[in-house]
């Protein structure tokens, strides 16, 4: 197992990040976003490109090309701010109006956001179609034009392949993984798409590989419930569905 | 990644068996099921065993002592008929009721079984507790007292970890996969245990993996979604409710 030793090594950064994204990064105009994220006092703004033309267009409004222009510009002004910048790519796996995406051109864009001084890049399956090896071949082909430290994956539980996806990702040493309390969300461009992997799912994997991940199950499946409770939605996390059972037992209800 | 050559050089053996239960094993009673499997032309009995002796009882009715003493007659009358004999132990990495199991003991099971001559020997993760280092232990423990091409892995997704604990165990070498079309069934000792891993959800990953399994996801889609209207119960398999939401979107409804 590659890498392996590394990635428990070193203590996940699974948990909550409150990141600005600003305006201009997603209409492809003038970076206007960004003064407003500084007067929130945000600390990171994320910049959203994809690997898929297609997905490009509806989703932020431009072409890879112009967005990576829009971008840089964005980016200089917030290194002058000392604000961090975090990049994501879409549909790095595919995209269902495009097939199959090439890990080289997802690759490219990975060094182009490094260059940009992205501090973190995540790689997201927006889809959910990702399965192991072509999830490792992928980070591995990015970890060469950047380093695998700076990483990110982010999977889309559309087929339930997440956990499979993030125990070969750990494996071979990526240690941030994206994750949705709940599971939560989807994509509104992609048909029948899952929510973003839950965290309690991601945490129960993490705590049983014996990675510290700084977060706490139980008070994480609090958070869940009242999320789901003010959203009138199911979680989708696997866990708490089954800790919620355990919890409402006949036998717990009546001591 | 050890053994994953190997793993993949095999054909898996995911697919339908259609298994006899002799009702004397599980009732701890005269072996008068295995006459009763013989006349429906039964090629193949499963005799169900428990890692966990508060699990044996509700589920077999017996010790587990007393469980591998009428094994071993039905066995021994098996063989003589040439009759196949396939080996389930429960609740492997524990029992909600018991906590942790000793792998230790589930290898000297499956060591008890070798010698009855079962020919595969089932792993059954019955409340659905584990995480893949865990489950790569438990499956090294096995085979070291057996071999791991009589092995086969159970996992119920009550925790939505089934699909990364077979990613584990298939890349140690495991080839042998327990699966239920459209994810359905469960324990009904086990409260919010969710039914054993959808064959979808591992077919596809198998797919992506390029592991052949013999098993078309298109015919098993429809082989799901027939039962599932039969039964009046939503399929639990990601991957056909995401290929479902797909084939019926609005632009494919319109053609």
């Amino acid at each position: 197992m590659l890498g392996a030793s590394d990635g428990r090594q070193r203590r996940g950064t699974v948990g909550a990040f409150f990141t600005v994204r600003p305006a201009s990064a997603r209409a492809g105009a003038q970076p206007q976003g960004l003064p407003g994220a500084r007067a929130t006092g945000a600390r990171e703004i994320a910049v959203f490109d994809a690997a898929s033309e297609t997905f490009s267009k509806p989703n932020i409004n431009c072409s890879i090309d112009q967005s990576l222009d829009r971008f840089a510009e964005i980016c200089i002004l917030a290194l002058d701010e000392g604000i961090r910048i975090r990049g994501y790519i879409s549909c790095v796996l595919g995209w269902s109006y495009e097939g199959e995406v090439d890990p080289g051109r997802v690759a490219e864009l990975a060094a182009r956001m490094t260059v940009m001084s992205c501090a973190e890049i995540s790689l997201g399956d927006t889809i959910g179609v990702d399965t192991p090896d072509k999830a490792r071949s992928l980070v591995k082909a990015c970890a060469y034009e950047t380093d695998i430290e700076r990483l990110s994956v982010h999977f889309h539980d559309t087929y339930g392949q997440a956990l499979a996806n993030i125990l070969a990702c750990i494996e071979i040493g990526v240690t941030t993984v994206d994750t949705a309390v709940g599971g939560l969300g989807g994509c509104p461009y992609a048909t029948g798409s899952a929510g973003n992997v839950a965290t309690e799912d991601v945490v129960y994997l993490l705590d049983g590989l014996g990675i510290e991940s700084g977060v706490s199950l139980e008070h994480l499946m609090g958070i869940t419930e009242w999320l789901c409770k003010r959203l009138g939605h199911p979680p989708a996390s696997r866990v708490t569905r089954a800790l919620l059972a355990w919890h409402k037992r006949p036998s717990a209800v009546s001591g």
